[in-house]
């Protein structure tokens, strides 16, 4: 019988898309069993590559839309409908990111996620009706409140002008007014892809953990930390929600807080939102063998990586995984008792990252078809 | 009941001695099964790191002594005397090798395998029986002649005045005295590890193919042609002897036909000869796996390097083999078809030469701990 194969790399960073890992491996395995059942389950954790990933796993669509990135000029952000043509998948770097500021323009008193918020508008006109949102990323500490601000809501000062964008001028915040909330926001589901359990103020806080690598000063930090904090006070008195100290509502700048308190938000490991998107369970019961990898695995892959949440499901059906890398890190000892059966670099040679990440289609194949010659010589 | 590896690598040249990589393999090994009974057998092809695999596949010692360089000059050569104390190993590069000129004072109108002999007489001191004799890597076209008047040979000028050393001066050979020829030889057998089929005179001789490389200019390259088939023309006037043709004569600039006139010796491919000595065939019998590897594998490994060779063997049995390198190269498809089942990067990341050979015994661990949990997974 024909032996069955469930191939869930993440993206190989710099180098492939997950689903292009997928085709590799399965290129490798197929010279060794030629009548394999490959089943590619292209995975993310809901960091960079989420959105292709979970499109490319479920045959959904990558869609653009033009919106306002976080220094105010307009940028071009992707974003996905899954296979169910009602769930979307958003990066919320592609429209407020770390990537789209220099270390001259970078000022975390004025980024704002206003463009996150028309990326979920952009999915709300589609129609649909679950959002996962990778909020990984950010070049913002605003709260949410841009987000916020491009979905209907206002915030105003105590003239009742509306605030300037970005978390430097939340300390004006008088009234937050949200008769204006896009109505359809009800009907929606939000998962937030969210793997730190930072709460929004703070020495553990979005500003203090944060702010300096987005470029606040230790001045910055402290001002930016107090104005969240008045934020997150002016919503309890008037929206009667406490976000201050939820675990992960200080991720990308507070962004996590403002998804809770002005959409229908639940804040979940990324990894297991990939999991369940991608039906991965469903599609690893059947199988001989599971092949994960990921562009670099070390002792940090036990934190929420594609490899280990692999494993994991994995390892509820007792089934074997294979891991492979084009970079192997300190540490990976720890990996094996997680369920990770075996790892191995991709590397043939000696030689630059720039050729490596050239090559890598060529050694995913010829490494996972050596895998599979040393599982069927076994 | 414990399985049974036998470990038989190339050294990984600048990295490791094949007896280190044994030592790294079982390391790894040992994590997955502690009670692996790991046989080490240090291999090598007859080039660099013969002496050392032979002489540590056998529990033999190490030898130096002082003779005399390709240009004259003294150096310090290794020698090996096996565990079985009547055998030696011999590199002639450790005596007469390229390491030893520059682009500036390679010539080899002069250079003289003097040295080589003196090395061959340091093992007749010893009163060993047979002498194994890799011959690559030289900087010299002499036709062995130096290596014989270390023993005793007079090569005469028509005024019976000894010729100065190095192939230049052949030309002007009128007679060889073999009447001081140091008697020891008669008794001792001599295996010349031998790759190359060169005749030792032509297009396809010595000087033609090998020349270049060691500094001939084109014009030397025809007098040094020339100054071998007159050499060889006196040989089979004088002693009754027709080297000219013999397939292998023409390696090591001619130092095969050397050999092949003036000692009991016969020419071997590198790879059978250490085979033989290092006793891989009856360790083999018994192996659940075989490991090899060398520094570099490509579609090269195919003409007698030492993995080929391992695996021919190992087929013989019909045993698995598994190899690994620091460089894969291309075309190693070809090599699963000779009886390597699996080949194995050991490299963990993009890096310098510098880095991964500094590291060679981690990563030889880290690769073969993983082949092993894969083995005992599946």
């Amino acid at each position: 019988m024909s032996k069955t194969f469930v191939l869930a790399p993440d993206s190989f960073k710099g180098s492939m898309t997950a689903k292009e890992v997928c085709v590799a491996m399965e290129k490798g395995i197929k010279k060794v069993y030629p009548d394999a059942n490959c089943i590619h389950v292209p995975m993310a954790d809901g960091g960079e590559g989420t959105v292709q990933s979970l499109v490319d796993a479920t045959n959904g669509k990558i869609f653009e839309v033009e919106v306002t990135g976080p220094l105010g000029n307009k940028v071009t952000a992707k974003y996905g409908i899954m296979g169910d043509n009602e769930t979307a998948v958003i990066e919320m770097a592609e429209a407020s990111g770390i990537q789209y500021v220099t270390n001259e323009t970078k000022n975390p008193m004025v980024t704002t996620t206003y463009g996150t918020g028309e990326l979920i508008r952009a999915c709300l006109d589609k129609g649909i009706k679950k959002i996962i949102i990778g909020i990984g990323g950010s070049a913002t500490n605003d709260g949410g409140a841009g987000m916020a601000e491009a979905l209907g809501v206002k915030f105003l000062d105590r003239h009742g002008n509306q605030l300037p964008r970005g978390g430097g001028y939340l300390d004006q915040l008088s009234e937050i007014d949200i008769s204006n909330l896009d109505p359809r926001l009800k009907e929606v589901s939000i998962f937030v892809a969210c793997d730190v359990t930072n709460p929004l103020c703070g020495e553990n806080g979005a500003s203090y953990v944060f702010g300096p690598q987005k470029g606040a000063t230790e001045e910055m930090v402290r001002i930016l930390d107090r104005n969240l904090s008045h934020y997150a006070d002016v919503v309890k008195k008037q929206l009667g929600k406490d976000v201050k100290n939820i675990p992960g509502a200080g991720a990308a700048g507070g962004l996590g807080a403002g998804l809770l308190i002005f959409t229908q938000a639940t804040l979940q490991k990324g990894i297991d939102l990939v999991i369940e998107y991608s039906q991965l369970r469903s599609k690893i019961k059947d199988a001989d063998y599971v092949f994960t990898g990921e562009g670099g695995i070390d002792f940090q892959t036990q934190y929420g990586k594609t490899p280990y949440g692999v494993a994991k499901v994995a390892k509820e059906f007792n089934k074997k995984v294979i891991a492979i890398a084009g970079h192997i890190g300190e540490g990976i000892d720890v990996l094996y008792d997680k369920g990770i059966d075996a790892i191995f670099g991709i590397i043939p040679e000696a030689g630059s990252l720039d050729k490596i990440l050239k090559d890598g289609a060529k050694n995913v194949e010829r490494t996972c078809e050596n895998i599979a010659r040393l599982i069927k010589m076994i």
